[in-house]
């Protein structure tokens, strides 16, 4: 089915306007039309082929939510009209131990991802959710629940699990001191997330001038991070640290900041540790350095469910797809609080 | 009480024949003439003040088997002719997070060293095993199971316990496939408890030639981990990698050899991570990094009867304390299979 989309076409070429092919539906698919799509920082990677790996064209977006329009025979869960969410994954072997923990994300096949990859049945290209529709296994979709506003729910479905599964994984409750690095769309979710388990939570910010929309952010406490007095104070404070911060850092530092036994938990940074990681602070107190990578369907569905029982949504700006290369430009800046999510009536009635 | 000893007095001494002071009894102390004392690549460290913190005369040895000659009247645990350990630690503050756990080593006022530090009461330079006696506050005592040759007993105090300690706390089973990364006196000994815990057991080395060796070690099976091809089948395939190489190492190809959720423990590396660690590698299969430092006294005692029971000992080689800089010229070499244990009437007699 042809279907209106917006993509990019080669590394420089911003995303614009052009047309997409959508399957019809196989017996345990959904069909939905997309009513918002938030913005990720891997979006724009993904555009722009930092990672080396785009196929062009190639429409990004995965952070999904819209309105169920038909479903495949087979499909139990889902009725036309439902409101639903698709997040970062569309499918998985199935059979994998990682699939069997519905932990999908970490599937043997690697990453099913709802663009950038192609279709595990006929291999076709993967195109996300910068589109007026999009047609998706049922058990890759995600129920939004009842009291979660559509458009501030579309960030939970990336920003959201990203934080929530490693939180959770840890184990964090409200014995817990929680530290938070990064304050964009990835760091204020995992301050709402922490709060709502109960911990006492801290931002790292590296400049005064944040400290006031830290507090916002509902943090119990700030520390400049480029302050060597507030970070020789933290020494050994900390039972966890949320790292979101996506660009090269060191990590020294923090680890000092941990207590014995506390975990530093990466979901920003891909790149090639610089400076060196002291392993001797991690010998030293049994610190450790956890890697996480979103979540699985099953996770996803109970971060949802979480954020609507705790109120929790993600703080949004509301923009129009045709100015979504605009707003590449001010992400790249760090200028948004804290998600742009696309309104994709725009696009349907361009 | 003037006790004959063997401590270096400079970086390039060497270790010589010294006499230093034991302390009188305290009510909760016990005295211990040394029978057999182990010999730890820290020692080597410590005396050539590598880690610049050596404050001389410095006598070493912290992997102690002695027996009981004297007890102070508050000592309730421990009489005359037991036989007897002491590892790492001699005190602690008993009060901090760490001591409630029973976890000593990371005790908030730093580690309470068997030699290196200063006695926690009077000041006095704690000095280890490389002598004919030792005083030693009771809760810092260790009970030599019946049926441990004590002499093979005494490297379980620190090499036992820096291996035994990280694979509990990992909560290491039968279901899970073990990685040990170096073969020495830490690495031996991973292996064997790895092994008694359930685990398929593997030893990574760098040369074929040790590969029979390996499999005398115990291992299920041995990679070459300069060979390209055997390190790609190894892609996935461990829950742990117990890390036992003591100097710098690239992590990057090991990392790759754990399956999604898997751990890289840390115990002998203690200087920055070059080259630099893919964090990469952690995020996209939720592996982590995990260190570890010896154990606190419960987990020593739970570890020497945890060998009583299944009948583990390290594997030494007997000397006499007067070979004992040409042991460390061997050590440095890795010539020595696989722990050095001095017999300490070669001291008395002399």
């Amino acid at each position: 089915m042809n279907t209106k989309a917006y993509g990019a076409t080669a590394p420089d070429s911003g995303v614009n306007p052009l047309t997409i092919q959508r399957r019809s539906l196989r017996d345990d698919d959904v069909a939905i039309t997309i009513d918002y799509c938030g913005v990720c920082h891997s979006d724009i990677h993904t555009v722009e082929n930092d990672w080396g790996r785009t196929s062009y064209p190639l429409v990004p977006g995965h952070e999904i939510v819209g309105t169920v329009t038909a479903v495949g025979p087979r499909v139990s869960k889902y009725k036309v009209g439902d409101t639903v969410g698709v997040g970062c994954l569309v499918d998985s072997c199935g059979s994998c131990p990682a699939c069997d923990d519905h932990q999908e994300q970490f599937c043997d096949e690697g990453i099913h991802g709802t663009y950038g990859g192609t279709d595990r049945i006929d291999g076709t290209p993967n195109q996300g959710g910068y589109s007026e529709a999009i047609v998706v296994k049922e058990a890759f979709v995600l129920s939004i629940p009842d009291g979660l506003d559509p458009a501030a729910a579309a960030p939970i479905l990336c920003a959201g699990i990203t934080t929530y599964s490693p939180l959770k994984y840890a184990g964090v409750t409200k014995a817990d001191k929680v530290g938070v690095l990064g304050m964009g769309g990835l760091g204020h979710m995992g301050v709402k997330f922490a709060k709502a388990m109960g911990a006492e939570v801290t931002i790292f910010t590296r400049s005064e001038s944040k400290v006031e929309e830290a507090l916002q952010q509902g943090a119990d406490h700030v520390i400049i991070s480029t302050d060597e007095q507030q970070m020789q104070a933290a020494t050994e404070q900390f039972d966890y640290l949320l790292d979101t911060i996506p660009v090269e850092h060191d990590f020294n530092p923090y680890l000092n900041c941990l207590k014995y036994n506390g975990t530093h938990i990466v979901v920003g940074q891909l790149t090639p540790l610089e400076p060196a990681l002291n392993t001797g602070a991690l010998v030293m107190k049994r610190r450790s350095i956890l890697g996480s990578l979103i979540g699985g369907l099953a996770e996803t569905q109970e971060v949802l469910n979480f954020c609507a029982t705790h109120n929790i949504s993600c703080d949004i700006e509301m923009l129009d797809i045709q100015h979504i290369n605009a707003a590449y430009e001010r992400m790249k800046k760090g200028d948004v609080k804290y998600r742009f999510v696309i309104d994709m009536n725009s696009l349907r009635n361009s």
